[in-house]
């Protein structure tokens, strides 16, 4: 069976070598050898194993017939859109690791393949190696999702898990992370928490089986996370993760992407590093959590390559994945009830004037107070807090 | 589509429910309904909800042809193979969380499945509600699985839980655990490793292709684990878990059922009381783990309405599950190399002249020496401790 890529960076070299290494464990899955015919790259890279088989017109590969599964690993919207719809229109099978096409166009290009017969498969979309969108398809099929809680950004898992070891501050890790190569040049996508939202936008999508729009979730990432509010963390037992969520709120669904404040009972508080982690609760399975490097060459491109044996395995056959168009209106994130913890320049009476009985933390650092609220719903949250005089810090609790 | 349970006790009244009460949702994965028709079940269940579709001749399920879908939640390999085995060659699809059963003739069973063009699925033969079978089908189809590692009965773990936490003996937890319900009368399969290692038996034939005999898989419980042994686990900083192992060594396995003491840094450490968790390394993907309920009603259910719904979406086509009936030779387990804690009368000049260089543990047990070994293959550590004159206990370090 030929296949070709699209995009040979990090990902698109790792199936590319998976192919090569692990062939017999291949031919074993699916019954025959996964033959690599093209690389589609617009750059050379002379002395490449796949060298010869490198093009530069997409074309070719939607023209051949021998070509029966494709893998998009170029990342972003377009021309990547183009280009995966391309194939299905003619007839090819489609897995992506790109999850700005599936957050967008997932629906759409879900349709498009069932229309030709064809799978589109995106396990390396969330996740990394993590089979949780395979998961989600054909395990938790029987049980109604009430609740996705994740840890699927690796870079900022990485920072984090780096700040409360080292008590650094958060723009001395990040060079670091930089330098280190786990974190991009460019790291807004990152640590506003852009990455974890497109991923907790496709998750709540397959729950709920139709368009969940990134656009509508409320998302905050961790860039104005500070040492001093890890002393805080600390001082009260818990670490900061930035979590992906979803919870069912009636017949929808209410997300919100945000760093919480975790204590040790919370079984994502021990996953560190550029581990990620996805804790789904369905209503007849209870919890159960799947854990793995979220990101990588190679273990993102080993869920790449199951997609491939997946869908070789499903030659002329449309495995339903059920993900309409219509778009899902989400519940109102602002009627959501948290407990928050604080920090603000207030003296003690005038917080509790504002608040009531809050538990104040004593974390060493003078000039300031850090306190929890009790349970308040976001809207209420909102009221109170503006009347500090001077807020210099919300986490919520989780 | 109509569907029949045979047996039910726990798990298939579990199934019931959930095609009861999750009726919508299932529909909107499958496209259609799951109508159960019969219950098949010597008991009867005066005012049960599905009191009407009980029968107590299997027969009536083999022969009705509107049956397609029957799920085996009886337990033991007779007479539940021969049930499967007529379901099968009726063309009918089974599903089954019969661990025994699978184990014994999981191989014989996918061929006669793939003859009728029909499926035999059984996730919920192995870690409840934790989809590792699927994961291990689907997901790590293009990975080598070099090893797997698991915490696989619920049973052993929340006993031995009780054990770190309160400093109890076995006998007094064991007493405990059946009178909760987390521990059966005859409790002799889940202490003594049994049920886990019939279970990594099922895994391993998965990972491997081929039949992994259960008989030959080394097996120790955890019956011998005294508070003693605790208080030394804590002098360490570790614990104490039952764990089901299996690691590629050449062309095939070796495959262990035994407790081990961990230490915080490995994974499996933090899983407690009845929680199951399976660690898995691919050779690409590098490690993934899959934690949830192990037991319990409908935890194990969730799973078998999962394999229900996906043999529904593979009407009229066989799943390819590679598993050959021909038995894989496991490496000889004797050659395993590991650390070793060891409890003896001996002093520990004795030890010493034994054992050579070894880190003695001070748990504050008078009258014996506590210590940990180096890294020795199995084989000459057994030669070694029959040198010793009062041999306390052995427990592997993992």
């Amino acid at each position: 069976m030929k296949a070709a890529i699209m995009g040979y960076g990090t990902i698109g070299s790792g199936v590319a070598k998976i192919l090569r290494e692990n062939k017999d464990r291949i031919v074993f899955t699916v019954g025959e050898e996964i033959e690599l015919k093209y690389v589609l790259d617009l750059r050379d890279f002379p002395g490449d194993p796949e060298e010869d088989k490198l093009i530069k017109d997409y074309k070719i590969i939607a023209e051949d017939p021998e070509v029966r599964l494709v893998v998009e690993t170029m990342g972003g919207v377009e021309p990547a859109y183009t280009f995966v719809n391309a194939m299905l229109e003619a007839g090819k099978h489609v897995t992506t690791s790109n999850k700005a096409l599936v957050a967008a166009k997932g629906a759409e290009l879900i349709e498009t393949a069932r229309n030709h017969n064809v799978n589109f498969e995106f396990e390396a979309s969330v996740g990394g190696g993590i089979p949780i969108i395979r998961a989600i398809n054909t395990c938790l099929t029987g049980d109604v999702v009430e609740e996705i809680s994740g840890i699927v950004n690796g870079t900022t898992n990485y920072m984090l898990t780096k700040m409360m070891n080292e008590g650094a501050q958060f723009d001395d890790v990040l060079k670091e992370a930089q330098a280190n190569g786990f974190a991009e040049k460019d790291p807004t996508a990152d640590i506003e928490g852009h990455d974890a939202c497109r991923k907790i936008a496709i998750l709540t999508s397959l729950v709920a089986g139709q368009q969940v729009d990134f656009e509508d979730i409320e998302t905050e990432g961790i860039s104005h996370i500070t040492a001093e509010d890890i002393k805080y963390a600390k001082a009260m037992g818990r670490t900061i993760k930035l979590l992906a969520r979803s919870k069912k709120e009636g017949d929808t669904y209410v997300a919100r992407v945000a760093p919480y404040l975790l204590s040790t009972d919370n079984t994502l508080y021990h996953i560190d590093g550029v581990l990620n982690a996805v804790l789904v609760k369905g209503n007849m399975l209870g919890y159960a959590m799947f854990t793995g490097s979220g990101a990588g060459s190679l273990p993102t491109a080993s869920a790449v390559v199951a997609d491939l044996c997946d869908m070789a395995k499903h030659e002329g056959i449309n495995i339903k994945i059920r993900w309409k168009k219509e778009k899902l209106n989400l519940a109102d994130a602002s009627k959501q009830k948290n407990e928050y913890f604080v920090r603000a320049k207030d003296d003690k009476e005038k917080i509790k004037e504002i608040f009531g009985d809050v538990n104040f933390v004593d974390a060493g650092i003078a000039g300031e107070n850090g306190f929890i609220t009790g349970t308040l719903e976001e809207d209420i949250f909102t009221e109170k807090k503006a009347k500090l005089s001077e807020l210099l810090q919300v986490i919520r609790l989780g």
